[in-house]
């Protein structure tokens, strides 16, 4: 388990680097398809192995709801029972608590919620976001955090910040108390930064957490509803904060541009819903920016989605999944994801050649040109 | 285009045989799958091209209505609008007609109704269905009949299967005047033998069908509510008056027992919903007989679906299937509907190979007791 940093750009501060995992090696920067319920939406693990995945998230809060921890304890964690065998970043549930959950209480101790699908009262504590992500077995197990909202005070994001960092310790202190005993001693912990919107906040996070240790660090309470701009300053302000030679990791972000700029600024690894959330409503991501393929438009269009466009995918005419969509065939949300998760995933691809070429600033520079050209 | 009858089992009625069409051959008994929107549900073509699905079924009352013919005529045909190559046969609309549409009024010239998507007033005569599926370019088109309900009295019965007669010769003589036109000569076309419950009347629509000289003979009016028992009759009075040099084809049927037990009878083709449309559901065909992959017993059951799964799907315990299925994931409703299928036509493979040894009656034996033991 190690992360090289092969290359930095010399003109952004954009990083080639490399990820070695139980479970594979991750070339970086990378984009992490979800697979929520254990595998990414509409998509068999043979399509995600097909299109380049390197690694695929899965979310804690749902699979400790269901199928529940003694179901996956039998197949020996999550790879075993998804038949995914590739690299798994799990997150911690903090950020599902509080997305997802109703009657949250958050205390000193944990979080008190009543759960989403059947109501029901429970309690994550930054121990049990542990023990769940032990018995799943990732590869990558993210800390537990409070996720503030947007706007928040400052006083609000001091006092959320400070819990934060008493919680990533109690993740670090069940870890090590833990690690002999769960079997999984090869996990990688990732510590997550907060800070809201306020600079010295988030220096202050990512210095505390980097004091601590991880394997990596996340910039986290983002995607929270801010402003582009305050999603970026967040990207900047902790960033400098974090040691060159760990992975770095932006939660829950982005769009194609979005990537590319957080790219420049030195972020390793990505994971959104996004490219599959849009596909099941029929959005497409093209080099020409996103299309609406129910659109009238495309009714007697020859041809594929995109020019990019994997053969899977690009067999079809722009007509034919028009129709799919229009008849409301599932076939049409698996095209569009598989489609969209190529076209992410080619780009992470095409930006690592950037930089190993010390070329990132005008790759970037002409995906955006024309990326909006149209638009 | 031909039919070849290859070998006939020495102790049932169950053929051996195989159809020549312009996309490929087809080796019967075959068990089609139903590609309504011009793709199986939910499967991509190469998942139907990897079950060994030698043709499909599409539906021309759907996809007269949507995409709608200007559509799939820019791409030459159903086969380059759905990119699939392989044989192709499509219905004549007249059962979607009678099952689907509102305010349906039958005459002699054709059937007036109000469409199912937005309710449009529409008309479908002999000449238009047989005009829709030149366009379509099936490899087998069907000819427009009246399907009678059921119950349904002798008169009606009587008048249905006249007007069904007629209606073939107006098909027919579509067919004669305009097949150099359409571009596509060579489209089979297989008439539809009525008659409900009645034995002489099936008799009689398969000797006025017969006299017209078609490719080949369905047996409709059939799966319309009818017991098992008349459903049956119905084959047996239809068969023995078609030739034994031409394909036959049971339409809309059935289950694993019921299509060995046609097989027995001499049919040679057959299309159904139900393995997909179950899958949707939930439930999946194995050796013991059919399962609810939701129930509760499969939580913890690490064995795939059935001994003879496929592998693109065997590699999924049943545990995993299940949690994909209560989680709404579509991905389930692509495994089941991919297993499914794969049994189907499993037993048609097998169905083959036992009348090839002339062991037909003991495979089929041997095949329902095991599938009936546990029920």
């Amino acid at each position: 388990m190690s992360f090289t940093l092969l290359k930095t750009d010399s003109k952004t501060k954009a990083r080639r680097g490399r990820l070695v995992t139980p479970h594979g090696t991750i070339e970086t920067p990378i984009f992490m398809p979800v697979g929520t319920q254990g595998m990414v939406k509409t998509l068999h693990p043979e399509e995600v192995e097909l299109l380049g995945a390197q690694i695929i998230l899965g979310n804690t809060y749902h699979l400790n709801l269901r199928p529940g921890l003694d179901v996956i304890e039998k197949f020996g964690g999550l790879h075993g029972f998804s038949t995914w065998d590739k690299p798994i970043l799990t997150d911690s549930g903090g950020f599902q608590v509080w997305s997802l959950a109703k009657l949250r209480k958050i205390t000193e101790e944990g979080v008190r919620f009543s759960n989403h699908i059947d109501g029901a009262k429970m309690m994550f504590t930054p121990e049990f976001s542990m023990q769940i992500q032990s018995v799943l077995g990732s590869d990558i197990a993210m800390l537990f955090d409070e996720c503030p909202p947007y706007p928040c005070d400052e006083k609000y994001a001091t006092e959320s910040l400070e819990l934060t960092t008493r919680w990533a310790q109690r993740c670090k202190d069940w870890v090590v108390a833990n690690e002999p005993k769960s079997g999984n001693g090869k996990q990688m912990h990732f510590g997550i930064v907060q800070g809201s919107i306020y600079a010295d906040l988030r220096e202050r996070s990512a210095k505390e957490l980097v004091a601590m240790d991880f394997d990596g660090y996340a910039i986290g309470g983002v995607s929270v509803g801010e402003p582009e701009h305050e999603m970026f300053r967040a990207i900047e302000n902790a960033t400098p904060h974090l040691p060159a030679d760990k992975p770095r990791y932006a939660m829950g972000l982005g769009t194609p541009p979005q990537l590319l700029e957080m790219i420049g600024q030195g972020v390793d690894m990505f994971d959104c819903v996004l490219p599959t959330r849009v596909a099941r409503h029929g959005l497409a991501y093209t080099l020409d920016g996103p299309i609406h393929i129910k659109n009238k438009q495309f009714e007697f269009d020859e041809r594929p989605l995109c020019e990019t466009s994997h053969p899977h995918v690009a067999r079809f005419s722009r007509s034919f999944i028009r129709h799919l969509f229009r008849s409301k065939e599932l076939l049409s949300a698996r095209l569009l994801s598989f489609h969209n998760l190529h076209f992410f995933l080619g780009l992470m691809a095409d930006a690592r050649a950037a930089i190993e070429a010390d070329r990132f600033t005008e790759f970037k520079d002409a995906f955006n040109a024309r990326y909006h050209a149209k638009s």
